[in-house]
């Protein structure tokens, strides 16, 4: 999908949600078999009731991959069963050296058909470049992230600027706002300012609100620009917002009013 | 496997070769299927003319993956088969918030039955922690990695150190030398003194000999210990010995040649 593909959906839908389908097989529904065939009827099921208050999904790789190989086929074929006006993330953190990142952008941008891909940037240019040669697809970067842990290394500073900083510089001037995108968690609330002045034109992909204590008030205040430049994820709020039987259905509730607070940003 | 464990089957085999298994489809010999099925044959003949020689096994999850769930199911397989007096290290980066490097940890400790994970630390303390929980288990954690691009960040300079040793400090803190591995690249000839002196006791994975252009004199000159300390991987530079349907007996004699060269430095 391109940038524009993305804003014209962002526009029409009045939506800059990503639905997170990170499905712990511990808390589906007593209903459905504790299984990958379990887990596929879940995130069906939850795809079915949000489709039309989110303009992403983001399938968290690591859910499905503590299923072994079984999982990782649900993974492909939910890929592969989302309709191609949304934007597919492949949440999964890859960054090796060249000639794997690669395989994995092989892996995930054409066997899978994902939009975007999160990446670890540690290893540098030549981890992440793999990821901006096919067209119309995304590297996804992690800059400044929602957990805790990024005190130890993200924040750090190198000179006058944080690490972070410099991993989103260097890494913008890799590629462009029509391929590269960055993770800034909606917890960091004292940085995002910084971030948006940072880079202006780039869209950012913002976990962390709901369940890690983000404020979607604030993300929208501090890092939206004028085409939006925003997508943000909510994953454990949505599809664990029944336990039940009516748990697609309350997903649907709940991704509605999300979208109902977004629209009045838009 | 336990750090006891794994210096006895050193010392047994006069050996700390790693065998990387990184299997690229363009490069399977002619007379194998292009298919997930190739790739698994191609390994599983790797593994049994190279096994005497080695004491470890890294697979190289992105080449696998790059087939889709069939090559993530036969990544699967080749784990349950390789002996388990071979230390196997899953070589898939992973790493994210602490509930997700939990599903990881699952993934490849438990399913896979891996002995280590390659980790991506860029996310800090609770993207590492999830590793360190499982007994016997490794978090092989990337420090100076072999490629170009370690110069974007690993080689910034934060205060008086580099990144790359600000992350190996605080990761080595939060484990020990029995469940703490670091990765450090064989090119790094200059860094490899003060990475030992940085870290005397814990063991290093080390790739980027052969193909990457690194020496294994060179490292075992500066990186071992007196217990041992290094494994050494080498990937192309055996699996690609030949391209015919020698391939894998080519591989055992090369594999045999870099014991042997090891085995005086034993």
């Amino acid at each position: 999908m391109t940038r524009d593909q993305l804003i014209s959906e962002i526009k029409s839908k009045k939506s800059f949600l990503c639905v997170g389908l990170d499905p712990d097989i511990d808390k589906l529904p007593n209903h459905l078999p504790k299984s990958a065939e379990g887990v596929k009827e879940f995130c069906l099921q939850l795809i079915e009731s949000t489709k039309e208050y989110c303009v992403s999904y983001k399938l968290n790789s690591a859910f499905f991959e503590s299923l072994g190989w079984e999982g990782y086929k649900v993974m492909q074929e939910l890929m592969e069963t989302i309709s191609r006006t949304h934007f597919i993330i492949a949440d999964a953190k890859r960054g090796d050296i060249g000639n794997t990142s690669s395989q994995y952008a092989k892996a995930f941008f054409e066997v899978m058909k994902a939009d975007g891909l999160t990446i670890s940037p540690y290893m540098g240019s030549d981890s992440v470049q793999p990821f901006l040669e096919i067209q119309n697809k995304w590297a996804i970067i992690l800059g400044l992230t929602s957990n805790k842990g990024s005190e130890d290394f993200e924040l750090a500073k190198i000179g006058d600027e944080y690490l972070y900083e410099l991993v989103m510089k260097k890494c913008a001037s890799w590629g462009s706002e029509f391929n590269t995108m960055f993770v800034v968690g909606a917890t960091q609330s004292e940085n995002m300012k910084r971030i948006r002045t940072l880079l202006p034109n780039h869209f950012f992909l913002v976990p962390g609100i709901g369940a890690q204590g983000g404020s979607l008030d604030e993300v929208c205040q501090n890092l939206m620009n004028p085409e939006i430049g925003i997508l943000v994820n909510s994953s454990r709020e949505i599809i664990y917002a029944s336990s039940n039987e009516d748990y697609a259905q309350k997903a649907g509730e709940k991704s509605k009013v999300i979208q109902e607070k977004m629209s009045m940003y838009l």
